[in-house]
């Protein structure tokens, strides 16, 4: 077997949300598993928001650049004259393919990069969401790692869609060891929870996306008889002027 | 001016600290100010440590991966061959790179990826600092982000040497305004302090390397009449074994 061989991309016809202005494909569909042996397998969800100003949200890992590029491709959109770049946190697994886009903006952290070494600061918890696009903002999801943000599409066939990174390692995963690589896991149910009342559809960061079945007043059913309930305030978005610096 | 034009990576020969087995090179100087028109430019510091088991902390932004694949080579170390890569935290200045290393072992965070998509976990608070080959760790110096590590490089002509990553953005760093990037000033300070005790030589994510110029019982002058005094135990690393996984 190659040293390539575990790269199991996703097709790329497997997930297409339509929408206009903006739709959501799956470039390469995340896992996490424990082999025959013991060992930990993971590759992380790449995806693509479709529409005039394509945005991509995670890179996978570095074995698998190629496959993310051609991928990227099929979907009419060449690598380096991607728009947008978020990286919903810093790990290898979400971060790895980062250099296919050297002069992308790129949301990562507190950090916009506005192109080759040129950066900005924008701080989720003074200046909020962060717009990206009309219908497109990055909000600040942090539980998994301290600076996790997930990206919030609204308009789309299914509704609004949430491309949660690690927020959610994969649905109905309540019952795993996701707790065990948190940094603060109290504050990522909390952040989970608020997902859930953003979202009709979350891109997990290691499986297939998943829809919300159910909503009620104060509680909401996400399917296997799990269910959240919780208030929160989603601040006004910040509008960045997306002609300053774009490659 | 090309968008590239901004990558001004320092001349291989500038700073190389030689040691037996292992010494440093700076790869590439990392930097940060403001341009005349208040714009943020910034890069990371890219780092080797040299010997029988070539090392390279950080990658840099990924504006600049073609310069770093040639620093490299310069070393006579080609980038598809490196046995381990550590990244100092999830930022994109240093991050940016990593497409360089498909098949190299890779820390970032509390993760080890042992080749494509093979991951363990490596827990700094329960096992310790993380030991790569003889006389080089990865310890655990949180503060500019939640998951920040650094590598210390023992026996060099210059005594032991901290690849800090963010922990220093720069020598006498102490009036600037690295507060308003930290994740937890406080905590950083204290492994600031804990850094000085421990090294001799301290590589900065965003400056030339700095020399800790004296040593007082309890009390560390850093030069330029800065001081740190500070307790710590350090705990027994842990030995990977790395003949496991090796590409």
């Amino acid at each position: 077997m190659s040293a390539y061989a575990c790269c199991s991309a996703s097709p790329v016809h497997l997930f297409n949300i339509l929408g206009t202005p903006h739709g959501v494909s799956v470039l390469k569909e995340g896992y996490c598993y424990k082999d025959r042996h013991g060992n930990t397998k993971a590759e992380g969800t790449a995806s693509l928001i479709t529409g005039p100003c394509p945005i991509v949200v995670d890179t996978g890992g570095p074995w698998c650049t190629q496959e993310l590029a051609n991928s990227l491709r099929k979907h009419g959109v060449m690598h380096e004259s991607v728009p947008w770049v978020v990286v919903t946190h810093g790990h290898v697994d979400h971060a790895g393919g980062l250099a296919l886009f050297p002069r992308s903006k790129i949301v990562m952290g507190g950090d916009v990069s506005e192109g080759p070494a040129s950066f900005t600061a924008h701080d989720f918890g003074l200046d909020g969401p962060l717009l990206l696009t009309p219908g497109v903002q990055v909000i600040s999801t942090p539980g998994h790692t301290g600076e996790d943000v997930s990206v919030l599409v609204s308009g789309t066939q299914h509704g609004t869609v949430l491309l949660a990174g690690d927020l959610f390692e994969r649905e109905h995963d309540d019952h795993d060891d996701w707790r065990a690589s948190s940094h603060d896991p109290d504050l990522q149910i909390t952040n989970r929870e608020r997902a859930l009342m953003l979202a009709d559809v979350i891109v997990p960061g290691h499986g297939p996306p998943f829809f919300k079945t159910g909503c009620t007043q104060g509680k909401w059913d996400t399917g296997g008889g799990h269910s959240a309930h919780h208030s929160f305030v989603i601040s006004t978005p910040i509008k960045l002027d997306l002609n300053k610096g774009t490659q």
